[in-house]
């Protein structure tokens, strides 16, 4: 890899991120399937159409650097990925495992709300302000859905809680 | 992966946080060493002792539990450490690369706040009072660290900042 310049940190920095949303588009409909709560599902189906959405605004600001994206696995979703499928494919208590996806989503949002925010203020320290506010959309997304999942898990949505439920057992 | 109530999720989750540190404390100093800017080597270094301490608590979290962190890899952190290693290992400008090392190191320090925020979350729902506020020292530290890196990327602890250098050149 050759860092020559902010440029390049940034151009690494959306490529990366777009193979991590592509991985994400295809992990997340295995894991809204394992999911028992109704809420815990369509919470992450809507993160799905959402995740869609990041693939095309991040080919857009690929495009407005004049860069492809050329496709490079993102290493760290991969590592991240595996560890929701291993929840994916785990048994046990219904609620238990709800908590455990919960847990393996929110290091993935995270993750991508790191990826987002760095990003975001290279485009704004380059000058890209229509790329910084692009790239600032999609991270708001990401940090609602980190919090929705919060919710879910400590009992602001549910009745009594996904994680809650499953401390009664 | 067996997950049959929110014990087995708080200890899966804190025995995956070790790995994840133990693995960290290997990779700091090598990351350390290869940042340009020494207020940047400087906050590795002192964040390696803290990784240390971290390791510690998880230890005595675990052992609160019963549990022994029988010594499962994290494969989150592993992907972490591979893209980090790549940026040690880049060649280029010194503060672009700086640059690249900050956005990799806040993509852990992100996730560590989610895996603790977790963690935290499921001991305070469960009752462990103690072992709740012993991770939470820990969350306010990697949020620290985060904070961190975020002004020296922003310019907020250099006279003019790692990136707006960078974006000069």
């Amino acid at each position: 890899m050759r860092l020559q310049s902010l440029d390049d940190v940034l151009i690494g920095q959306l490529t990366d991120l777009r193979s991590a949303e592509e991985q994400l588009v295809e992990a997340l409909p295995r894991v809204a399937g394992s999911a028992s709560t109704p809420e815990l599902r369509q919470a992450f189906e809507h993160h799905l159409e959402q995740t869609r959405e990041h693939v095309r605004r991040l080919d857009e600001a690929l495009g407005h650097l004049g860069a492809s994206g050329a496709r490079e696995r993102c290493e760290g979703m991969e590592g991240l990925i595996r560890e929701g499928e291993e929840i994916v494919e785990s048994q046990g208590d219904p609620a238990a495992k709800d908590a455990a996806l919960i847990a393996a989503a929110q290091r993935v949002e995270h993750y991508e709300i790191a990826g987002y925010g760095t990003a975001r203020t290279l485009a704004n320290q380059l000058g890209h302000d229509d790329l910084a506010d692009l790239l600032d959309r999609t991270l708001d997304e990401e940090s609602a859905a980190d919090k929705k999942l919060t919710k879910l898990a400590t009992g602001g949505m549910l009745a009594s809680g996904i994680n809650a439920d499953a401390a009664r057992r």
